[in-house]
């Protein structure tokens, strides 16, 4: 099977790669093992081996000791626990992120809205912000953001396709400290359809919540729908 | 419009409660103010804030000091960073909780699972377990578990339908010191859209993970489906 200069092992990675790619073989599922791909492909325990580590360099398995390799989910994980922005989330998974700006207005009063049960208000005027978040170029996430104007004046001189979090921080001199936020699931609207440039009918998470920074001052509402097919969300748990 | 027996204010809390749950009045707008219900109804002002106060206290809207009182989210809220029972979720959020078997059986292997990017196995043979849990008598959550007999030999002694938490530490002693999951949005299968008495469409909260307890042992897996239109997770991020 060896082809002029593509070596064995890569033949055989491409082969399960794809597998797992059409998911054949399912997240949870074991691996071919080294020796079933010594067997299969008729090669060294040495290619095989290879073969092994690279799925699991690629991110696509995980070997556990004296088990086997296992496939992944490939969902995008984001802690749902840890402050973390898209831009660096996408850095951590090993994907190119970019950000698109789609529109802004300025609405002249306080914004309200109610998160895990309480109420809260945001000091108008707010800076309503909508853009999409892309990783790898593709669209992954919409987001919608109510800045308040009173904490972030005139926030619109400002590159607003850079992270955020950092222009509160070196231009307004506000820290973020806590996001609190409810998590629910979606049937994508015509809207998001059309911003993920996606036909079908799809499953999106939406997070709803609040920032605050120090003196628990409220300084933007957030509204956001991430790719139900795209991403999940970790939690540990704690008594 | 006094009608014999009835008070007065039951009869515009009954008004303003029923335009809520018609979504009229939407999560997080402002129910009619003591004055604009005071003009609309005729009312004394200690009748308008009684339907404001019952309002409050159905834990259908909160009251901001100063700005009015908004309409809450109607989904059931659980919190992703706390370890809760199904039961106590349901009792803290009102409601009766109960526990319907649906079946049970022994699977003679280990049982692998891949949680936030990692393989986790449970040693076997396991008990997959599946329930259905409600609330009201409605049905909200469809729960599969799959629990390590080597850890709990012969948990099928035990009443299924009561507390497996309990179960583990008063039985086997096993204490539950951390669940990690992962949470994603999904469309409801038919063998879930059938348990929960479903014909149409509909999303739902997908919480796959493993639960530890002391000693990093592993004692079960979970893979439960939340109905989408009843619940929201809740999460606090920190830096």
């Amino acid at each position: 099977m060896q082809e002029p200069g593509v070596p064995k092992y890569l033949i055989i990675l491409n082969k399960i790669v794809s597998r797992i790619k059409n998911n054949e073989l399912r997240p949870g599922s074991k691996v071919p093992s080294e020796n079933e791909i010594i067997k299969e492909y008729n090669v060294s325990n040495t290619t095989a081996r290879k073969v092994l580590q690279e799925i699991e360099k690629a991110g696509l398995a995980v070997k556990i000791r004296g088990r086997g390799t296992f496939v992944k989910d490939l969902l995008i994980e984001r802690s749902a626990a840890k402050i973390l922005s898209f831009t660096r989330n996408m850095i951590e998974q090993g994907l190119n992120p970019s950000t698109l700006l789609i529109d802004s207005k300025v609405i002249d009063k306080d914004w309200s809205v109610s998160v895990s049960g309480e109420a809260f208000t945001i000091p108008g005027p707010i800076f309503r912000l909508r853009r999409l978040r892309l990783a790898n170029d593709k669209p992954m996430m919409l987001e919608t953001r109510f800045i308040s104007l009173k904490y972030c004046p005139e926030i619109w001189k400002y590159d607003l396709e850079s992270s955020l979090y950092k222009i509160y921080s070196e231009k307004y001199n506000k820290h973020i400290v806590k996001l609190q936020q409810d998590l629910s699931a979606i049937i994508l609207d015509e809207y998001s359809k059309e911003k993920f440039g996606i036909r079908n009918e799809m499953v999106g998470l939406k997070v709803k919540g609040v920032t605050f920074c120090e003196g628990e001052l409220i300084l933007e509402a957030e509204e956001s729908i991430y790719r139900g097919d795209k991403y999940k969300f970790s939690i540990q748990a704690v008594p």
